[in-house]
């Protein structure tokens, strides 16, 4: 058997204010979700003004970023026309993103889980999803 | 055109912190899904030992309960075999929900949003989605 | 809780009509759909002679725009190969519409709604998209 | 964090072989599903003969025992006509199993994974779903 470590509730709670407090500080209300290991949702919030399409993009931005073990902005580049991973961001049902703003959580060398912001631009939302992290480091 | 009243952040949070109450009350880690009035989610948490399947299942029951300005139960009711709505239940491509666990928000007669918990019994489930809804009206 | 201001009923038939007038005058009939300012669809017609296609194309589109409160043809341009966008035409399981036609229906600086054509190029969709629009304007 | 113990491949194998030997004794050919304690497929096998339409009923069967926990028979139970969990079948896209077939994987008390099996009657198939146990729980 394999032994995993995995955020639970009370480190999606700081990486959601983290991500909050930076989505505030830029002006940009979001769209933050956070998952487990496995891709599945732990905790979600739509700010006051962030867009309803964002939900479910910062549902599978996570959910891609945890389960791929890779910014989605990485998977930007390499699914560009004529790049290997081309046509890659209509997998699973479309739920591969490969737009900036989904980072998998790292805790030594191990994903333990995910983040995905949407609403503002991808650079907005990776510097949003950035500081969630950030948040949650500062507690380890 | 039309005004409308709906759940902000802030409203889903204190919902969201009054069905984990009565869930940590007796005993059953929940998924707990807050919508707004038109079915889109504004706050989601799994709490630790929450069923992995109850994620989307408690978003699903607050969409519906909030869509359909309907408890969930009630429509568990009606879509027996032999009642008006049978079959209802795959609608929507599964998302209408007549198990119980959501329950629309209504304030002054108008629904607001929507609260789906999910992991528990049924009975269990509209215990905790109620315990949310009271919690929010507590501030009102 | 908030306050939204919503298109209602008699809005989305002002707005469906003011784009017929459009799409009959440059001979092309077409679908087109209004959604509420949460995406959710309040009026559609096909015109007779309007793609079967273009039905949840035209959906789909007044649904992005509405619930990300954008036009669908920005998407387009931020989209294309190497922008910072690219890839997010598949999301949402392929309702995320990036081809010109959607338009979001803003009053005072708030999004009320999204109006989205299709059956002719996009830049006739989006042309009878804004007539819808202005029809509606007009009113205020 | 979360610690969490979850099935490896190896062990995958091991409940696999099990399985598939208690197919052999009994004559039917089986799709045979093991997934992680997140419900994400870990292994499979259609043996020759398998139904096609198994492959996926298998790994739904997986995934709804892992994620919910519970045994796809006894969802069987609690939602038939009149019981509390009626419709819940439809449930996430159709993925919800209450067909016998899927089982949880437990170990000291935690659900370490999940298998499913399909081909044969909900009997048979929930037969040599407990034989992949069994052979697994002879290793630990």
């Amino acid at each position: 058997m394999l032994t995993i470590q995995r955020l639970d509730i009370a480190d999606a709670r700081v990486m959601i204010a983290g991500a909050r407090a930076k989505a505030e500080e830029i002006g940009v209300p979001m769209c933050i979700a956070i998952t487990d290991e496995g891709g599945n949702l732990v905790a979600f919030e739509r700010m006051d003004g962030g867009k309803v399409t964002s939900s479910t993009i910062a549902v599978d931005k996570a959910f891609t970023a945890a389960g791929a073990k890779k910014a989605t902005h990485d998977y930007g580049e390499v699914s560009q026309p004529g790049k290997p991973a081309y046509g890659i961001a209509s997998a699973i049902g479309g739920r591969l993103m490969v737009v900036g703003g989904g980072l998998p959580v790292e805790v030594d060398g191990a994903v333990v889980g995910g983040i995905g912001v949407s609403s503002g631009t991808p650079a907005q939302d990776r510097d949003v999803a950035e500081a969630g992290i950030a948040a949650f480091m500062a507690t380890l």
